[in-house]
């Protein structure tokens, strides 16, 4: 199998094939991470853009690091610097940018749709970075990646998904994404971050924390964005982590060999105590180490994937 | 003939035949960028500091583009987190930069005249990527660029540049260049645009946008700058958009084949319609693309030209 | 010898023999910069990750500028944009970073001790480049690289360190530095601005400039933090000017031959008169200078010295 896609604007249109695909590709740049010269030449010459219009260090870093040792050129524009400050049309920045001939555009906006309201319009690739509360495909991927990396397979396994659901842009790639690969996926959180109809996606909903994790063998915990929630929908964030918190005597209704996962940044004490945070079964930390891997999956896919030979 | 200034400070004091030699080195890069490995290796070894005073995502962004295509190593520094703010003179700032031995310094400061006393003070390169309400010169080579490739030639056209004429530093660069290059200039704007004496420059000044386009062979629309004037030249930017705005009926007065550029961000529905931004005539994503080439050429020349070829 | 720290954290913990070792590597990599192709494969394959918490481009520009032309990736990430913000703690945003496997993270930070409670957390290195009022080593090293180059060496030389003791943190660096390479270290500044026991690192103090730079090899002016005190503790700017910065008559008093040093960027009129700053003694820009040689060292040194010779 092969598979080049010109885009990656979400998790909902590929098949379980295709995510395999990316997946196992990811596999194989995985190690260049590790090496003493850690760069190969498969993207020399090519044009990264990283546009952020909300700011997002960690994705956007792991993007350009991607970037850099694949060797293509990267260039960062920020949302508060760029030229939308300006008057100007998401669609008439998108198009200066790309009259400037990169290669592949990856991008972070608060507007649900816009990756694909650019990828109709635009000649160069396009990949979503995370857009409004729609979709963060390369998130969702890293995340199937390191379940994958730490269970053998995805399939059959039982995946909890705690906390802001309808916020989170990741938990739609994520229940896509695992549901597509064989998983059971349970969601649980506050009555307020439960859209109602998401079990459509294919998933059961929970109204407590324990009967979502009771015998998962992945907890994967949602950040509470408190800097972002003008009217909050919960009444406190103590009362928050008391009910939908993890700790280590919930943690235990979980299979015994249960990871947890986390997208962060974590809020300590909020999300996860620091016994689940430190502790040997959290795999956050592997998380952002696979997010380089697989970023430089899709990255080389869009550009061409094998087709990129003669480059090397 | 060879051509190699040390900076480029303006187009004031460049000859037409300089000015050409530069845009048949852009011409030559051009191709560069819409090769499968856009890279060459003109600049290896070279730094090249993107200084800019005030924010420009646009310019900084082709500038960088340009200098990471040649490969040089691109570094930017941005006011808003330079020493300045620690009241640091602007020279003793840049003596700081010119220190580390950076090959080319690209400048974008408010103040009309900085990069010629950069310049005179200084021992690397200068470019300036706009200085205050003075000059705009890689904006003024692209412009010519871009009628060259559109027109054949900019000798004998008229060319009509409507709005904010005070405060915009590009219409004094494009006034200098077109009219060495032999087109006929005119000017149009509101009255509390149109600095007095600006016809001196080579140009002839209009009150109407409807006389400026008769017949030409060029229209360019400048950018009301809405996020900056604190005391507007205008009553209203509905109105300004009915007298100095660009729409397909007015269009009409130019010649059939005329173009229609602008240097961005435009305002749509203020500068030009819609139907005018996203029509036939207009060639403004091509002035993008070829800001690219222009400011590959300038990296070039003031890097060396000719003399760089044991580099590569 | 050979000298490869896993971390450079500070000044403190060196031995003279080390620092020297440093010197003799910076002045091997000081000629690079002067060259046509001011680059070296050096650091290719390595991550050089810039995590400045406070801003500082005069330091982040000569760490990358110094990581660039060893062909290191560089990337930086600055605090406004960074998950700090977001409510994540140090160490995790640290941790988060390393799981990408950079091999260097340089960090300026407003906590003093902040780079050595990462060093003892993280696997990669750790360059301090600045932490609080604590260290900032590589500035030390570049003030006595820039000694060294003009007065052949350090030992036996009286250096003059004037102005706000208390909130710098190079001159903790610099005393430690100075001391341990035999030089007498004198300082002296207003009493608010003298932390109690300060003699102790091993320096004399003074409580006016007249007696500290009279017959001194050196005088290293420090800046005044004008931006940053909230409660002032000097009556006014220009009192300070008038008691504690040096202009020609006070410098009289040091040897002829004395040289003037500041870490940048300076104020002009309150620690120096432009008589001096513009003057022959000063040495300020060899001092900026000699910083990107006195990094290129560190990274270099950090990341295996001699051991990196297969890279070559």
């Amino acid at each position: 199998m092969s598979f080049n896609p010109k885009h990656i604007l979400g998790i909902k249109d590929l098949s379980a094939e295709e995510i395999n695909f990316i997946l196992d590709t990811a596999d194989s740049f995985k190690e260049i991470n590790t090496r003493q010269i850690k760069k190969v030449p498969t993207l020399r010459g090519k044009t990264v853009v990283n546009l952020f219009f909300e700011a997002s260090t960690r994705t956007r870093t792991s993007f350009e690091i991607a970037g850099k040792r694949l060797s293509a050129d990267t260039v960062n524009i920020s949302a508060s610097s760029s030229s939308v400050v300006k008057g100007e049309t998401l669609e008439d920045t998108a198009k200066n940018i790309q009259a400037m001939h990169p290669d592949i555009i990856v991008m972070r906006h608060s507007a649900s749709g816009s990756c694909q309201y650019l990828a109709d319009r635009l000649d160069c690739s396009v990949i979503n970075a995370g857009d409004g509360m729609h979709e963060h495909p390369s998130q969702a991927l890293l995340d199937a990646f390191t379940i994958r990396e730490h269970k053998g397979s995805v399939e059959g396994l039982t995946v909890a998904i705690i906390g802001d659901i309808t916020h989170s842009r990741v938990v739609r790639s994520d229940i896509y994404c695992l549901a597509k690969l064989g998983a059971r996926v349970r969601l649980a959180g506050p009555g307020t971050m439960l859209p109602p109809g998401i079990e459509k996606l294919g998933c059961e909903v929970f109204n407590n924390l324990e009967d979502a994790i009771r015998d998962a063998d992945v907890v994967m915990m949602l950040r509470i964005q408190r800097e972002r929630q003008g009217a909050p929908l919960i009444p406190s964030v103590r009362e928050y982590a008391r009910f939908f918190g993890l700790n280590g005597n919930k943690m235990e209704l979980a299979k015994e060999d249960a990871i947890v996962m986390h997208p962060g940044p974590i809020n300590r004490g909020v999300e996860l105590g620091s016994i689940i945070a430190d502790g040997p079964q959290n795999v956050i930390l592997n998380q952002v180490e696979n997010g380089v891997a697989v970023r430089m999956a899709l990255l080389y896919l869009v550009a061409g994937g094998e087709k990129l030979q003669e480059n090397c």
